[in-house]
């Protein structure tokens, strides 16, 4: 099953790219998307009523200001839509934020923290590694890597805070 | 030309009737839809994409929450959307507001206030009063019947206060 | 018909310019002025006072901070009244649309979004094409080229996505 | 001189009572007065324009939502302007205190607490005592009242406390 | 695989309920728990440790304030986890919607509206969908039942609308 | 060492008890003041800067609105100042946070939860068993306490939650 | 009488400069002082214990964040306190303002926008000007300079709108 | 006794530095350290259980976004725990600050200004000095300090205003 991700502006696409190289990272095979819930809402319905048969299974929509764009794709499939929030020139991601996680009843939008692009990937892959025990294993790993990583840094950090 | 007056829930229908019955006061033609950006959007696309040619002038959406209902209708049509940002039990409004008039660019949404039901009416009786000089006779009057209203008020407040 | 375009000060010219140049794009006769709610108030009531007798249509109201002009001026018309909320140096542009927005019973601004300026006129446009066939076509084919302009970037950045 | 209570609706009227109630018991002479920056925009011009010549030393302007009233008095005169923001249905009154205090450079509104009717009244009766030796005096024995007051509760509280 | 549906506080379960009852008519297992990420860590930690290994697919952590569960949880686990904020008695919810979605990166949580107790079943019902042919039969027919009812209130309301 | 707990109002008591009814629990001794930072500021002064002599350890400044009694309190003395910040009638208690909380460099506050009363005093506790090997003892058993009842609780909702 | 411009810091400079111009321009005599509400308390209090008697009439008091700094001024005087909240670096100002206009009753002030220093000067003047005809004279001077110079700069956007 | 001072990442030092130099200056013994409460929970749960047994006094727990870290530690200690609220990219620190001081009944934090490091130090050496008379006289010292740096700053900028 890929991940498709869908942008409501290709100017997103600076913090998307982190998003895809998470997919890519973990050997998830992916598609990126610019479809606009406001400026192609018919390509928006035909996308995500025919993205189950297309192959996807996690569908990661990102847009900013009035975010219609996951709400919509979720409106017209039941695959699970992870919404990522963008921050844009007012408002400081706020107004995006509330329009995808304030969905009504009956259409949820897994929401991530905003420009949250790189977790919006990981949620999606741990997603998948429901029913795939290979990605189950990269998680499990990941988790493990950025363990160490935290612990170099602390190592690093704390023999700075000595030197003050 | 009809007002086409679209809500996201029937529990939106209390505020709703306020901006029915200033339309009924002002002669003005009206149907109520309960239509869901969500739940119903094939019914929402198909409803904006045929609202001019069912003689449908002015649409207004009311919704609460991720209230992405004026602007999905406004993606399907050239006429002018009106949102009417109605107040869920969390948030005070400010997700519907928000998710209402931070449309991006290219797909405006005219909105008014919070519950703001009257004035959603108002607007359209506005809008569609440009070409109907009976209509904006009758704002006219509608203008200074207010003004009186107020000045009535003005006259009791200004004694009631003396007997402080 | 005119559009009017009203700033509450010449430093939202900047933001206001793209206003204008969408009314130009579509042949829409316009003018721009500098009147204050607060600096200039007779200026203002007489302008929104003669403003339908003068062949304005529609009226749209910039300001920021606490943006009192839109409402001011529909205080003294009943045209259909367009508040666009300015961001300023502080509130991230909360307050204007706040003080737009939330207007009182009786008298509403039909706000779009914090420095939205192409809607703005865009929404006046759809507002004049009620009665106005050629301009109606026009926001049709505007929506056409906005989709086919979306559509493009869609495949630009899929292609760019499979070289991650 | 007077202190004129302006309030943009009679239902406001319940909290300006205690406002009024300030005035009366400092002695101030004041008159209350229902008038609208959006439904009687002409009366609230000329009210301000001859605010000074009939006798008016301070204008307290109360309202909630788009709170413009006090702003709109104030553009008309050169009196103090004290804003009182009421908290209406929706945003807990933070429409109304940030379209009264964010007025821009040239026109100032003192702004005073949500709700806070007593302290615009207190704030109206130290501006007109800078030139009321008598007022001056009165707002000295109540500035003592009120420690004394909370004097006395304190020993209330203090011995209630030792009985948990 | 099981939901586990772990809250906070026994004060949420009346919100819970509503979570629990969605997947209890979609026929997925749960298991429901009060574990608190402050006052029993350590169980926490543990249960989220040894989820997978427990049979558990999904986690939903419900909490207010500052709600640190999903996160915590999230720490321990590689399975998804869905965060649903909790409304408590002030911030109006921000204060848990916040606290759940900002997540750094590295460790997802899936958050959903605050008091969207039937949504944080519904998405983890389409996770567990994804690979279960049997409960995403379900689902489309849940979208189905629920446009139909929404179709029901249309006619209801605009028949409604015609008597006013 | 005592612990002050001092409010800016009597209408705050019955928050205010609470906190007193743990340190009462903690056997740590207690004085509850009404002392008001814009009242009596003579009185918040002398207060804090004899406070150590008077044999206090810990103020507690609890207030609503702008919320300046922990901060003033904090200005006159070197002891830890804890802040209890009260939701009031309006702004849900986010006005009487950032009054608190944000306070300048040179002169913190150590603020606790809106309406945090309990916790309040926990930390006072918390602070005073630095120095008091049995106050530790107690904290300990306190978090004993609550991790069983949490656990008790868990139990109950895990059986109620298989019956529906 | 002079006015008196406290600020709480002196990197608040920048700003207080443009109100201790404006207040030069009328020609009203001004102090600017660097005083601490939390720094230098005791200051604090005896400057404003001791304002009018020094002659002056009106304190206008700069400060951010947490600014208890008007609060504590006029908590020792009688006189009119204007707060003049300052944009810091966290919170777009929003702290600042809550803290100086949410002040309880019994104790104004009269506040202005964010970071509005010519305003907390102007109000200054308006006040003052209420026993000096000289004064007003000016202000109503400067009211005419503010509009003949919006005026002029309506002549400029008009012409240039124009030209697009 | 020291004071730990525990950040959720690196990323932080540059802030927390300021903090360690305040301790610094107090002659305070500290250690600086890197746990995530999401990336190295475990770490984190043992550092905290271990803190009073390793002779740790206070914990600084610094983080941004949905700041869990000083709550995560507060949960497996009695000591007392201030939290450092650290802004990130989005939000302007009120995600940090609401994730930090909202802390449920039980588990307090004691929670400082956003990027507020200093004040962490001084919070913690304010703690540690009530068994520490050494400590107790150099706060003392360090308030004489800054009230005669603000009062030298007074002298400046009196000076500088007479100028203009």
């Amino acid at each position: 099953m890929k991940v498709a991700v869908v942008m409501g502006s290709d100017s997103d696409f600076p913090v998307i790219k982190k998003c895809l190289e998470v997919l890519k990272s973990f050997g998830v095979a992916y598609e990126a998307r610019v479809i606009s819930a406001h400026r192609t809402p018919q390509i928006a319905g035909d996308f995500a009523t025919h993205a189950e048969e297309n192959g996807i299974g996690v569908i990661i929509g990102a847009a900013g200001k009035a975010a219609h764009l996951a709400g919509v794709l979720a409106a017209y499939t039941t695959l699970p839509v992870i919404g990522l929030p963008i921050k844009s020139s007012t408002m400081d991601g706020l107004d995006s934020l509330l329009s995808m996680v304030q969905m009504p009843k009956g259409v949820p939008v897994a929401t991530v923290a905003i420009d949250g692009a790189e977790n919006a990937a990981l949620l999606a892959v741990q997603i998948l590694a429901l029913s795939d025990k290979g990605l189950r294993d990269k998680l499990k790993q990941y988790k493990k890597d950025m363990a160490s990583e935290t612990e170099k840094k602390d190592s690093v950090i704390n023999g700075e805070a000595k030197k003050i």
